[in-house]
């Protein structure tokens, strides 16, 4: 028999997690705010409980994914949470995971904070990766079902680990498309072809560059040697204003640019200007 | 016989270059406006012209790399550019790439712009690439003997494409860069190993994302299908507020996400909720 589990939340993200708990035959009890949501996972199996209460009584792992930390709070209250494994799936900080796992605490639960590395549609196929953090007890009983969702890792006993790991993926990722979408104004100034210039050199370039990472890691872990810099802050900072002045030119905004020529001009100021991009972290952090 | 070249401009950049079609048995002078930069190279059969017309009068191909195009015009000014083929691999914009050519085509000489999209120490590699553009006579004459710097890819007689081409691959190579630090400083402010996160997590997740631009890029060129955005700009721009908000929680700097957030604002308000990535691109455009 399979954990049965508790699906709190139906919006598109949490409808996709009770649809992969059912596909992988775990009984689910399902509730939503506004009742009758996603009724198509009626006809998967799903138990429709009448109210909250009922929902969280029905099973020892409840799963919450809902607008925001708010309406976690608004939603649950103190709604018989005494002995269960929450595990919270909801969007939001490290801060709010940390106050949220300490009144769950309070209320007798075990918490799980979890960042669902995926849109909805990934939910339960090979592409699918959940960060966890929080109770290692809860994970461990719990990580099998769980890993019905994706791909489960889990951080630490810290529940902020989880939302801050998924953060800085997320604003990793927003880096990388708002430099796509930097190139592709450029490449779209000329009404050249988009998807030419992605499969012939952009995606090349990219991946290319990707292999820069684990040395520009290894330089903050260690420190960089002196001198290694292929290309050193100085030269960038050089070579920079010739990205914002072909984006003026070609009436692209560069905006996106802007705080990256603001922070290696700031680093260079500062005097890392024979060093790497590494050395601009410490202008990040306040 | 291999061609025989002249390499102007010893930096870091014109050294490697230099090196290449020398270690490829390419006969090379070099000239440099600082005598007697890169000894290296006289053991390797550099030779040395006296002066920057000696420099151009000796060989029909002539490579150009100086710290920017003020630099190729003051050095070169009519130095007996006629019948020359004058390929500038300065970095530059496309608007002075375009007025470089028109220059050099009214001295006599036939004018190819590059974009290198390596750094020195990749030159002649396997993993350097060479972006051209201008005079398709010219390279296709010259494409072997260019090869032995990088892979050469020819973009058109427009002179201004391969310097195009080159930053917007520059531009999309910063925010990858600007995404991954700021990653790294989330990471950083909880004293985590960036290394271990690079390769457990990083380049993982930026890999997978690497496939959605293909999606992006099809969009662009033929168009959204309506409602098929995986989450769509109003979510993303709800969702946005959290890595704004962890950062300032963690004594990070938001100011890379910044503009991002802007562009999704300005995107959701202009009416472009319910769309996916690729609506943004209106928005940077002027």
């Amino acid at each position: 028999m399979k954990t049965s589990v508790t699906v709190l939340g139906l919006g598109a993200m949490g409808t996709a997690l009770a649809r992969a708990f059912l596909a992988a035959g775990h009984p689910t009890t399902v509730w939503n705010r506004t009742p009758g949501r996603s009724p198509e996972l009626d006809g998967l199996g799903a138990v429709r409980a009448a109210t909250l209460t009922d929902a969280i009584a029905a099973n020892g792992l409840v799963i919450v994914c809902l607008l925001d930390y708010a309406s976690v709070h608004e939603a649950i209250d103190d709604a018989g949470l005494t002995e269960k494994v929450l595990v919270n799936l909801t969007n939001g900080t490290p801060a709010q995971a940390r106050s949220t796992a300490d009144w769950a605490e309070r209320l007798g639960a075990q918490y799980i904070d979890g960042g669902i590395m995926a849109v909805p549609a990934m939910i339960g196929g090979p592409a699918a990766s959940v960060l966890y953090s929080g109770s290692s007890t809860a994970f461990e009983q719990h990580q099998h079902g769980l890993a019905v969702l994706g791909r489960a890792t889990y951080l630490g006993a810290d529940p902020g680990l989880a939302p801050l790991h998924d953060i800085a993926l997320l604003s990793a990722m927003y880096g990388l498309f708002g430099g796509a979408l930097q190139a592709y104004a450029l490449i779209g100034s000329e009404q050249l072809s988009p998807t030419a210039f992605t499969t012939d050199l952009l995606l090349p370039w990219l991946t290319a560059m990707l292999t820069s990472l684990p040395r520009m890691a290894n330089d903050l872990e260690y420190g960089a040697q002196p001198g290694a810099a292929g290309s050193n802050l100085a030269m960038q900072a050089t070579g920079f204003a010739n990205l914002i002045q072909a984006a003026e030119d070609q009436a692209v905004s560069p905006e996106i640019l802007l705080p990256i020529q603001e922070l290696l001009k700031r680093a260079v100021a500062a005097g890392a200007g024979d060093e790497d991009l590494a050395a601009l972290l410490p202008h990040l952090t306040r």
